[in-house]
């Protein structure tokens, strides 16, 4: 905590005064992260429809707008919004506030996708404003326990005005390009990601079912060369690792809705630019079916229990 | 080298006197592992169809056999063939040949079906002959260096008394079950392994087109949760990583047509035991069709070539 | 009746007496096949495993056979088993019990791989007896009825010999090639099947979720380039057509199981002859799918609730 | 002709006289559909960027318009435009106009995502100008020979008002539903037919390996459960029809291009409402890999070829 508040320092005394810091969109992740911000410092301003939300950013240290136009004056403002019209309906209530001036900045951690997230940059630097895209990795407890992976695409000059606050609000910044970098990274790592998943799921299933030990399985992949994160880390079988959603009751993880919105981004996306993703879409299609079948809420590695015919409620 | 000599010799002292090793099937795995098996001290036939093969294996240190029968003789036999079929003809011809006896053991390193590996070890444990079903990991260089992984299913007796022989060709002896846990866990893990080498290729292809630089793109998924072996250690983008097959025209790694392979005997085991496995059909079918467009013999990262539309040579 | 009890004399009158007909399998299918032979003249002897199906063969005025070796003495066998190893064991116990003879002749209409009937073919023909492999189209109803379309692979003559028998069960009867030919056009033509229902419940889901009117999207698919039998005849919307399964909570038809049955012989044969199969493969899985979702037992259509969510008791 | 002229009297004497036609989008469509309209007697300004394109128009009778402006005071506009952006571009440019006034309509015949034709609607209603979607099936041949369908989303009164223009065009109308479903039907349908077409390639490749002959395959198909118009009227083997594109090299069809097109719209819109269409997107993705394979100028057929790994020059 000392560490953040002096970081917050650093950024007051590098020249480049925060001022305000405007936070937008106040849910299970944007709402640890205004607190963190608060907490490192910072002087936050934060919005949400809710007034129930913005009341638990005020109790961590926020101060509470108005509305939109409340947040238009500060020089920096974040955006943690569900999905690329909010984003986008943001933009537009904050320009016409007034948003803007010199040494501006908007960083949208929203997870959006890259064509929109590119026109909003240009619209926003015809005013002379900074964007940067940064969304985020690490999930709820992550952005709680301030811990959080930002993927950064702006200048090298933007990512240093905005360390200091993503520094604030997680454990890793990192630089993937110019903007619209942050986005297309994450929708990748996504991408595949959530075959992967699928990809151990359906290897645990058939271990299983030949007969194996599902733990003494996961350890041999784990070692071999099979691994990977959905294995090692976020095992979908309730019997191989402790404290992950599969042990849950597939409860408190990244739920199978938001999985199939970011194949949903990741594939319009490369069908935007022509990119074949056969296993990309098959895999958007079983998550679809997975919501279909009930399980929408429920933690992505919840696949496992759908290529079982098992309804986990 | 000489851990190798000693290991032969306690196999010689443990009572368990190894006496001759056959060794069938002299093909660029097994052509290696025979002659390790040599360089450690045993005493190793070797058999193969191929003459070439045979005097390879002389030079390399192991006795010829002239056919199946010579290798009846001996208490230990290791096999490693293409297919089920060729081990069922290695079966047949060594019972025909009065392989068996007190303390005789057959060491199947062949990738072949879970159901034909356990109708085999039924034959024979009908004539007393322990079966331990053996596949490895590590390819071609695996098996020249002598470090392969073996994924072993027998019983803890079975393994102790195998274990010499093992280290002498390999670096990691996994102990995955009963008789067919080996075969069982390779395919489990191969199955997993393909379809993330597509998830990889879908997200570098995808990332590239949408202005990525793919060593940053991978550098990220490899720090993230998309990290796994297909993207660390054996990139597909041949602008990631050096010393893979993707830097050298996907020539000399795990060839299209032996992942096919391993899929569809995974898919086939998947279905026998009722297990859906809907991406490892899809993968299987992308490797299927890069087969058909003439890369069958190229490494299987070579399937991003094929989502972009390109044919290498 | 009368046009089938001539045939039967046709067939004692051709110079190849038929004497007694050996018929083997009385499930849904076979036992309806049986009865018609009995009832167009010929000399069926019926056998079983089931003493109940054997009774009802019985009622329907064949006579019983104890065993398998009471059939061995017919000139004409026909089969209708489950599956290969089903049809294996039939020949196996046939060929014990002294089948043979001059003009002697196996009809297979069972749904088999097409590998298996080519092995079977060369093991009856080494004992100089022709075998016509005929699976049939039409289901429980067509047995019934006498309507079945018989798929042949034979030469001309054989068909000749058989073709009397064939139009006492059946109302068409389709030469499709040399024997196993008709296996082979079975399995060609369920795996388009298969694919096609699906294709047509994914465009009435997307239809309907669309605001569409099923009944009147189907009717401008069944006008247009989409038409298909899956549409026009058997369509899988409980609002669109009277009288198929889909109106009759999905009992009745053709079941998932049977279907996935067939899907499996149909890509497996295309992994064993090299044929990229990908729909096909897709298809199987979501059949998988839904049969472990418990819902194996009902008509191929329900994929079309499978798809939404639904699980049909 | 006669009777097409005096349809276009019926129009001028209903009440609601036609005055001019703007057309807009004068490509292998469009061009034809125009000249078609101008043939029976209708009084049609053309408008295309390309001064080609509408040279040609005017030599099939039509009149030239310099700019959308001067369509903008037609009554009745037809639009043939590739994409939504082009549509939404042109209505722009019409109210931007002055487009509009009592009995004004717009049909659109143009294949866009529902979801855009369903704002337009709105937007032109708010102008008091009533919107008709049209899209056709039947191609540049139908087109020129005026014998395309056409699948009209409207109230039954405004297609009272258009038949006459659309029975000049066409020889097919169908009303599908209101505004919207016309779209909404198109896509379904070539949704199924686009997956159709690959099922029916799956099972013609995997007969001839398995040593059919495809023209007996298809026979057999054509006239049982996996009968369609793909197998019997399209077929995609160069030896089954006559006077279809596969016995053209594919030339001169559908572009799997443009069913690419059309399927990323109905896969796009079924993402919208929440429908699975797991084959939807499998047959996406192997048009789009044909595509990445240098064929996507080549009949939609060509996904045989495709299977094959045969690239069509």
């Amino acid at each position: 905590m000392l560490a953040r508040a002096a970081a917050a320092r650093r950024l007051l005394s590098s020249g480049a005064p925060a001022g305000k810091i405007g936070f937008v969109g106040l849910g299970n992740m944007g709402g640890s992260m205004a607190g963190n911000l608060a907490a490192a410092g910072f002087d936050v301003v934060a919005f949400d429809l809710s007034a129930a939300s913005v009341a638990r950013a005020v109790a961590a240290g926020c101060a509470p707008a108005e509305s939109l136009e409340d947040i238009a004056e500060c020089r920096h403002v974040v955006t943690m919004l569900p999905s690329s019209p909010h984003v986008s309906g943001a933009v537009d209530a904050l320009l016409g506030g007034g948003f803007g001036g010199e040494g501006s900045m908007w960083i949208d951690s929203s997870t959006i996708d890259p064509l929109t997230s590119r026109e909003l940059r240009e619209r926003l630097a015809a005013k002379g404003i900074a964007k940067l895209d940064a969304p985020v990795s690490g999930g709820v407890k992550g952005a709680a326990a301030g811990t959080l992976t930002f993927m950064v695409g702006s200048t090298e000059a933007e990512l240093g005005q905005a360390r200091p606050l993503l520094e604030a609000m997680g454990a890793n910044v990192i630089h993937c390009g110019t903007s619209g970098a942050g986005q297309s990274t994450k929708l990748c790592n996504n991408l595949a990601m959530g075959i992967q998943m699928v990809g151990v799921s359906e290897a645990l299933n058939l271990g299983e079912k030949l007969g194996l030990d599902p733990k003494v399985l996961a350890s041999v992949m784990n070692t071999s060369t099979s691994r990977c994160w959905s294995s090692d880390s976020y095992n979908p079988h309730p019997a191989v690792l402790e404290a992950v959603p599969a042990t849950n009751n597939y409860d408190g993880g990244f739920g199978v809705s938001l999985m199939l919105k970011d194949l949903k981004l990741a594939t319009s996306a490369a069908e935007a630019v022509g990119s074949s993703t056969p296993l990309g879409n098959a895999t958007k299609e079983l998550y679809s079916m997975t919501v279909d079948h009930g399980m929408g809420g429920k933690d992505f590695g919840v696949v496992l229990q759908m290529l079982r015919g098992n309804r986990i409620e």
